[in-house]
């Protein structure tokens, strides 16, 4: 253990209010540009606050359940145990339908229902106290798990190196440090200085909106790059590992990541840089036995055609590499298809015959 | 030869007026959503249009300018030759200075500037119409030229096939066919039907804006999508080529193409899937050994963190695919970082030991 300390309780994407009976997350709809907080205490407001994706990334809200479902406990202190638990399976219940799928949401739930059902024998305040407890492990456990994760990842990299990351598995998605961004925010803590690059990933602009302001605000030295711009920063020699997350590991090592993850890993093979996976082993899905298993989200089109988003998608000072071309070596061209015929390799000998 | 018709010259996104002195250009600023033509008489016009990209391509702004340098001599029907020649001469400086760095431009203004000379010692009506026949002969070459290379591409692939493109390299950059786009369109012509994946290409979005509807227009089955997309779409067997444009080729075939292109190459070459460049044979450059001696044009950030366009970047009716993670397959990745530590291959064996 050892990387959580208790003022961790109080910074973060979510935490529990000075006044003890609220919410207090950091609305990620507003980033880059603006930084505001928002304060939840009715069990509409968490509802809505997960169903807009003012909070995301699945272990982000599984702290926020957490810690919703002791908020809602509070006003319900002077009830009869029965009607107390009956009251809070309710909510329980509406919370997790604000996002069925996200898997961190139904077990924090599960996790402090079960609380409450030990509970029987208690007394109501006696609960309320345990849920708090509750609240602060998962939240504690989070933080200890993403150290351990960035303290791995920071084993594989050195002073200086150059690290491409896309999507973003950073702290707003989880707890301090975060997975794949984890290891640039623990050296950076340590004094070791990493150059990270963020592809901005299309078509959402998590890397854009959310990594570059995470790792800008950390002060970590980040160059923001459209997706297609990876290519050419790893064959200028910029880029010594590449750390992205995961969201489900297969039997097999398999593993689905935000798209473009896999085209990330194949540039990576083709210039020879190390392409590491960091999540937790909650992961891993032993159940399943390959990649072919998994079932892939396909989104609704107009993510693609419209953006949605009228505002600057990065910070102002926010540094962009921002080529127009790149070269695509002759050994990766299988012809080139010309008015004067088709050209095959050896083009240095064939390109010369159409002039001759 | 046999691309040419005559028709062609009152198709395509460049063309002379019906009233036989202006120029008419589709003006691609405005597009997916509306297909708007501009009417250009005063080098003013000319020079705007080209300034602003109403008309971009290098190939279409040379068509323009021939054009617009005989629509200029018009209204000096009556000057003594001289005099004529002077004001030509003016004229044909300032429209070159609109975008400096277009080889095009600056060649076809030489070009007419040549018929000019040339034509001392004949009546100016006589060098007018002989300004109006070079116009159209450097539209005619560029259609022809368009068309065979077309033919040769069209020779690569079946019908049916999946063919998978990068940017912009169709007739609104070019005259009827574009050179990447070209074998699609001239198989459309002949009834052969492919299916066709457009990269968007970011940040300026002409995969998008530009290749998705002129496909759409011609009725060839286009699918949008993101460029972190093109690895998911070749994995699923979606892809039997890929075509893309060229702006250098030197001399031992490393080509440099718009920003995103060498990642396209290397994606296929895993894949197993034929990359192709297509482009006329003045592109390519014998005088420059290997990609390294190709500069690389840097471009304003804010072209990556302001998306300048408010309207939607692809027609309504353009299909997208639209895949919220993609599969990276174990062979291409490293290691995988967990809160229990780094597991290396082989990974159905190693991931078993962590839950051992």
């Amino acid at each position: 253990m050892g990387f959580f300390k208790e003022e961790d309780l109080k910074k973060g994407s979510v935490r529990l209010g000075d006044d003890g009976c609220s919410v207090v997350i950091l609305d990620q709809t507003k980033l880059p540009m603006h930084q505001e907080y928002l304060t939840l205490r009715t069990k509409e407001e968490f509802y809505d606050a997960i169903k807009i994706l003012a909070v995301r990334g699945a272990p982000a809200i599984g702290i926020c359940a957490g810690y919703a479902m002791y908020v809602l406990s509070l006003s319900r202190r002077d009830l009869p145990y029965r009607e107390f638990a009956a009251g809070m399976k309710a909510d329980g219940e509406y919370i997790n339908s604000s996002r069925p799928t996200a898997v961190n949401l139904s077990w924090a739930i599960r996790r402090q229902s079960a609380v409450i059902d030990a509970g029987e024998g208690k007394t109501v305040p006696e609960v309320i106290e345990l849920l708090g407890k509750e609240a602060v492990a998962i939240h504690r456990e989070d933080i200890e798990m993403c150290g351990r994760i960035s303290e791995n990842g920071l084993s594989l990299v050195k002073p200086g190196d150059g690290i491409l990351t896309h999507c973003n598995a950073g702290p707003m998605a989880t707890s301090k440090y975060g997975t794949a961004i984890g290891p640039m925010l623990l050296g950076k803590e340590r004094g070791i200085e990493f150059k990270v690059f963020a592809d901005e990933t299309r078509p959402l602009l998590q890397g854009a909106r959310l990594t570059s302001y995470e790792l800008e605000r950390a002060g970590v030295d980040v160059t923001l790059i459209c997706d297609n711009m990876a290519s050419m920063v790893m064959k200028n020699g910029w880029v010594q590992a590449c750390f992205v997350g995961c969201d489900r590991i297969a039997a097999n090592g398999d593993t689905a990541n935000k798209i473009g993850t896999s085209g990330v890993a194949i540039l990576a093979k083709h210039y020879g840089i190390p392409f590491y996976t960091l999540g937790p082993t909650s992961t891993i899905d032993m159940n399943c036995p390959t990649g072919d298993d998994i079932k892939i989200e396909l989104r609704d089109p107009e993510e693609i055609k419209n953006l949605w988003y009228s505002e600057p998608m990065a910070l102002p000072e926010t540094k962009c590499f921002n080529p127009s071309f790149d070269v695509t070596d002759h050994s990766l061209i299988t012809a080139i298809v010309t008015d004067k015929g088709i050209v095959r390799p050896p083009f240095d000998v064939n390109l010369k015959k159409l002039f001759g």
